[in-house]
């Protein structure tokens, strides 16, 4: 990759890559345990970064100097009942890779299905390029054709006495050199494993691209919906209802939802309950902030942007005829301190002054700005832009 | 991919994918012809991308409906002395990949030598996952040792009489079901390939995931020079010379030049030349924008904004103190008239108000802080935050 990090630890979105495959694996309500083998000179990091983020079910392991090696560690911890152990030895194991952050609950069920009917079972995908085998002058020696073969991803499921016993009986070369458990099932097991074609998502991060890929893939997660808060009365309520009609219509594939502020707000703490990170609070009362703040202590009290930052984006109206907008931008300048003092909590705020002429169709359009700036914003999440205050 | 366009045609930074291939090719200057197979109902699409981008020496042909008839129909073309055909045979042919975008003359250079002396070449590289052979019933027949197999990249480059022989020698069903260029001079003219180490850059646009990276990796291409204008006599300079220290200890990895306006503007001329895309141009004087303006004018004087978006990002100071900052805003705003302006020709401008108080200690921060919305508007380049004034 490049870079001195190792891969499992790079941030995205501020959170290391390993967090985000813990996460997919602890929301498989199914999944018993969790076993991480780490290397001795990560142990603290990674102990820091389960308690950042909270994760449950994890146990650490001291990683062996190969990939066969570490797995084998896993495997032993899982087996040993140790006194003040709280793990104890499953009937199915389930072996993944850290960098490999979108594995989904139906390929994980798939795998374990198919290992208990196999005794063993593992992702796979088509070949993306030819295979080929070199002769030892670096020279073709021949190809290998396309549609026989298949790229053995991760997960992988195994009856846990399967694949500790192949760990067990195997060589100390298979533990240097080899690279693929499903192998070692069958050479030393008989087992022959069930081949289950997953999705593209299963890829490894292996290269830099692929960091840059899994980010935006992360970003676009996160930004399939937007919710409009408003607090006014209903006969007030006109101008975020015209917004929130923009968004519909220029965004295509994000949910726009609103929501009032006020009674309680049931329907609100849902939504956060549901974790949608992104929120546009439209201010229509006296006092610039009030809504905005209102909005905002709710998602402090939440744990939302506890793993994905949270953009909130609150948006001014105002004619620009008959006030001009730097009378106004003094006041909304404040939204720099506002921003600075939620960002601790991951709460990424801006500031959007959307100009509301008296003319029908330029109102459409600076409403149209407005929807254009707010989709940059949660699509891009720049922490760069924390505080400022836009303009449409 | 999951999207209807055909990935070619995918765009980034909204230019197709292939026109950056097309850009790798042509920069290489002993590449002599380009031929792409293009399907019959994509001709007019590619026509008017060769017309936009200035595309020199392709030449078009009609695809074939797989990949071996397509690379024998460009093969075709260039072996036939047609009348009115500027194509003539060439003794070495490349083949590539148009969602291969970012293949280096480095790489090019190694499999035409290798050609030359082998009669065929070809770029390899590592397997990422372990390939396996299924057997018929969806199980593990066997896996291939990593070690001894590579996976076939593009480019690959013959001697053309080899390639032409091979793929008139060929059937049917290789032409139908085979993907590998060089199994054919292997097979039918017994040429032995020479395989070439190349670099992960040459990795092929596949899946979603794919286009992200080629997005994240060029926008950093383009990320790495940053040039500081200004148009002040010595002694008022110190400003601007300020900034640029900040940009300098603020973004690591990359180059900051500074280049004065006035004097004819030789040394601006070439680091326009030298295509750098991203400009922070310090306003002093007493028109707002007239150093902006005369930046502009020499950008969309030059092709520079051809290829790549350009940022333009004009600096105004102001002590905060001194000048409420809603005062200066009030013409600062104009910068959204000129944005829109210059946006036709693909040059973005954005404003940036930054703090300058006496306090030197403040100053250095809202300098760090103009830094870093300097840092991210360039590397992220959002086109949603065109036109907007952002504060420091």
């Amino acid at each position: 990759m490049g870079v001195p990090t190792p891969k499992q630890f790079c941030p995205i979105l501020g959170r290391p890559l390993i967090s985000y495959t813990l996460q997919a694996l602890e929301r498989v309500c199914w999944i018993k345990d969790i076993v991480v083998a780490v290397t001795g000179e990560n142990m603290e990091v990674m102990k820091s970064i389960i308690q950042k983020y909270q994760h449950k079910r994890v146990s650490l392991v001291e990683a062996g100097v190969t990939r066969h090696r570490s797995i084998f560690s896993g495997l032993k911890a899982l087996a040993e009942d140790q006194l003040n152990c709280k793990l104890s030895k499953p009937e199915i194991v389930i072996i993944h890779d850290a960098v490999r952050p979108f594995v989904e609950e139906d390929i994980l069920l798939k795998v374990v299905t198919a290992a208990k009917e196999h005794g063993a079972a593992g992702a796979i995908r088509p070949l993306v390029s030819t295979v080929i085998s070199p002769s030892t002058d670096g020279c073709l020696d021949h190809s290998l054709e396309r549609a026989r073969h298949r790229a053995s991803e991760m997960p992988q499921a195994f009856l846990f006495d399967v694949i500790y016993e192949a760990y067990q009986q195997c060589s100390d070369y298979d533990l240097e050199f080899g690279t693929e458990c499903l192998q070692l099932a069958l050479k030393y097991c008989g087992t022959k494993a069930k081949l289950v074609e997953g999705s593209p998502d299963l890829w490894k991060v292996t290269y830099k691209r692929d960091l840059y890929a899994a980010e935006s893939i992360i970003k676009e997660r996160i930004s399939q919906e937007i919710c409009v808060v408003t607090d006014t009365e209903e006969d007030n309520k006109h101008v975020s209802h015209l917004l929130e009609e923009v968004l519909k219509s220029e965004l295509n594939h994000v949910k726009v939802t609103s929501e009032a502020l006020c009674h309680a707000s049931r329907d609100l703490q849902q939504i956060i309950l549901d974790q949608c990170y992104n929120f546009v609070c439209v201010n229509v009362m006296t006092s610039d902030f009030q809504e905005t703040q209102k909005l905002l202590s709710m998602l402090e009290e939440s744990n939302l942007s506890f793993l994905y930052p949270v953009v909130v984006i609150s948006v001014h109206f105002l004619d620009f005829k008959l006030v001009p907008p730097s009378q106004k931008m003094e006041n909304l300048m404040l939204i720099r301190e506002f921003a600075k003092e939620v960002k601790k909590r991951n709460i990424w705020l801006c500031g959007l002054l959307i100009s509301y002429p008296q003319d029908e169709q330029k109102r459409q359009e600076s409403l149209r700005q407005g929807a254009i700036v707010i989709a940059s914003l949660i699509k891009e999440r720049n922490s760069g832009l924390i505080g400022q205050l836009l303009i449409a």
